[in-house]
């Protein structure tokens, strides 16, 4: 049937149907993906790479458990948004539909495709997926066994596409119209670029550059316990600062306990002139402040004021989610409101920029756009709605002439 | 004071400062007007854009009545849409927040400035605009007009700027990262233009070809009124009809009756082979299924069933909105769930598909586009969203290690 007419019930049971089918064929999974790891030590793949590239049997199990979980999130799909009568007669709805077809392409990670698969065929989009080359067999794999899972179900096989050639790829991007959303997986490069390439709409962002301002009145050792979780709890992720920046009045306070926290953290500093002076050893680049590390590195730097915190991020962030740590809650507040980015927080990690933690069950992606959906985006972000408008022979002149005239009643939804 | 800050009060007293200001300064706007007409009718502008850009003392009258019910509609900014505790202390706020800058491209119509103003204003934004060649005199006094009434408010006039040559219209397509939304209010060409020279959002839609369905089971006269006003009660709109699709065995009787009723209101059909043999007199060529006339033409095609309908729909649309006329309920649900436009109707004209109708209040146009807003758009269409996470000390290493756990549980909106 079409994926789009499939009910709830029939998107649900798919998607466990797929799960079924990855434990069927796990074996068959897990050797492919050995063969993918020994062709990639063959040709010398960095570590990292390397790493996200491996489905060993027990991180299969945990992706399968990821799927089953997906099956079980509320459904996103016919939700009625609006209910509104016109007119005696003459009655809207708006309800949540699936986007349709969503363009999905990542690096290495072939779990992302059983996530990715899993939350498409939940919310009724199709999808068509491309893997990086280096987890070919992986994915041809992990994609047999979900296309054999839907062929156990209402959803049609069809539903689930893989691509395998770049150029495949990099026709993808072209295909405004056909497909309604493309989902990059990977490299702040491979977002840029699809960004770059294509007018289809790109949930996601290409940097995470992530601030945390000290400020004045604060709490220095929740300050340091909180700027150490958002820099070394998870260096790689999107949501772990870069950039420090402390209020003059407490820099000597804070970064006379933070230094000797940080350098057993192994994080090195690269500091301003006025950070310098109170004991950062490296000097910061101007193209530090604009510098997603990735790794145990962090800028620091010292400002005047409030205001000035808020001009550094402004003009050097990438509107991910900033932080401020501070005792005072009218500043903590300013801070809130002032800051134009996905996540604004007080007194807390930045590591929380998570769909799992924010309660959504699941993530499509961060995004860090201005338009809806920004943040961590969960299923809603893989629907849109339709007005539907039901009457019985209602024309527009009558409402023009004053022979009738609108109601406008709410009804409940 | 800096837009995004002030508050509903004080965004609503800047709107209606707005309207008192073009009040005041009526005179001067109205006498730009008419050098800018004069300069028209001396450069033989076609009359339709003349008759855009003509801006009386009566038309202005009006759009200042529409710049002081802007003011009087609801706040769209900072409204509560998620409320969750993650944890103890840790609360998450989703707030609706104004999307920044927009800017504003359209031709003549000077009226359209005192709109698109005073909804940003009210949804605190800023606005570039860039209006036509022809209406620079007009929009210039108009300009002047609302930024002095903003001098008299909260807000700073430099909340909206003008922009008159053609160079800088060019140059605020490409401010990325600086304008957050591109609205276009004006013919097709110019929104295709600037949906293919900029990576901004753009807020619109360039083709309105919308579809009126006549079913095999069918009102005729109820489908023949519906016709005729989709077709005829605005020709020139978006949301008027360009192409009749009728079912083989309804088509004899609904054209014998049809064919008068759309002679008498002066519509040329164009039709396929099966609606002349009916009696239509004109071929539609291949290209009449894509055109968008806005005229009283009208492309008529006989289909053998609703699915065929359905492909038609799907192949030649533009998703803006589709109507199916029909006496079968379950043919109809099947039709609202099939059709993928934003709005797709039942026995109703397809005129209905604006903001005013819908009961928003005001338009800020009408977008086909999958992703949200999409149809017609009010100002919920100028805001977004952030995230605020406010915590004493949470850091996500306490989560991941199990010492605490998420709560995720929903407050009060």
């Amino acid at each position: 049937m079409a994926l789009g007419r499939c009910s709830d019930q029939e998107r649900r049971q798919a998607v466990l149907a797929m799960a079924d089918a990855l434990e069927a064929e796990a074996s068959a999974i897990v050797a492919a993906n050995a063969a993918d790891l020994e062709a990639a030590a063959a040709a010398d793949l960095a570590p990292s790479l390397v790493a996200r590239l491996k489905l060993d049997a027990s991180k299969l199990a945990g992706a399968i458990e990821g799927v089953r979980q997906v099956a079980q999130l509320p459904d996103p799909v016919g939700v009625r948004q609006m209910h509104r009568e016109l007119d005696s007669g003459l009655v809207l709805e708006r309800l949540s539909v699936p986007l349709g077809v969503l363009g999905v392409i990542f690096e290495a990670r072939p779990d992302a495709v059983m996530q990715i698969a899993s939350l498409a065929i939940r919310s009724g989009n199709g999808a068509i997926l491309k893997g990086g080359r280096e987890a070919n067999r992986s994915c041809t794999a992990i994609l047999s066994a979900l296309r054999s899972g839907l062929a156990a179900s209402a959803v049609s096989p069809q539903a689930l596409e893989l691509l395998t050639s770049r150029e495949e790829s990099l026709a993808l991007l072209k295909l405004d119209g056909l497909v309604d959303l493309i989902i990059p997986r990977g490299s702040n490069e491979l977002v840029r670029f699809i960004q770059d390439n294509t007018r289809i709409p790109v949930l996601g962002h290409a940097d995470g550059v992530c601030h945390l301002y000290v400020d004045q009145e604060v709490d220095v050792p929740q300050a340091i316990r909180i700027a150490l979780d958002a820099k070394t709890q998870y260096p790689a992720a999107c949501n772990a600062i870069e950039t420090l920046l402390i209020h003059r009045s407490s820099a000597a306070a804070f970064l006379e306990q933070a230094l000797p926290a940080f350098a057993e953290a192994g994080v090195e500093l690269r500091g301003d002139a006025a950070s310098q002076a109170l004991g950062v050893s490296t000097a910061a680049e101007e193209s530090d402040w604009r510098t997603e590390y990735s790794d145990l590195i962090l800028s620091v730097r010292v400002v005047d004021d409030l205001q000035k915190a808020l001009d550094h991020i402004a003009r050097h962030g990438s509107r991910h989610t900033e932080c401020i740590c501070t005792t005072n809650g009218a500043t903590a507040e300013t801070f809130l409101r002032s800051v134009d980015s996905a996540g604004v927080y007080h007194n807390c990690s930045t590591r929380f920029a998570d769909g799992f933690r924010y309660g959504f069950g699941a993530e499509v992606g961060i995004s860090t756009q201005t338009l809806p959906p920004r943040g961590p985006v969960g299923l809603e972000g893989l629907v849109t709605y339709r007005y539907l408008l039901r009457g019985d022979g209602h024309i527009a002149a009558d409402y023009a002439s004053g022979a009738r005239s609108f109601s406008h009643r709410d009804c409940p939804l």
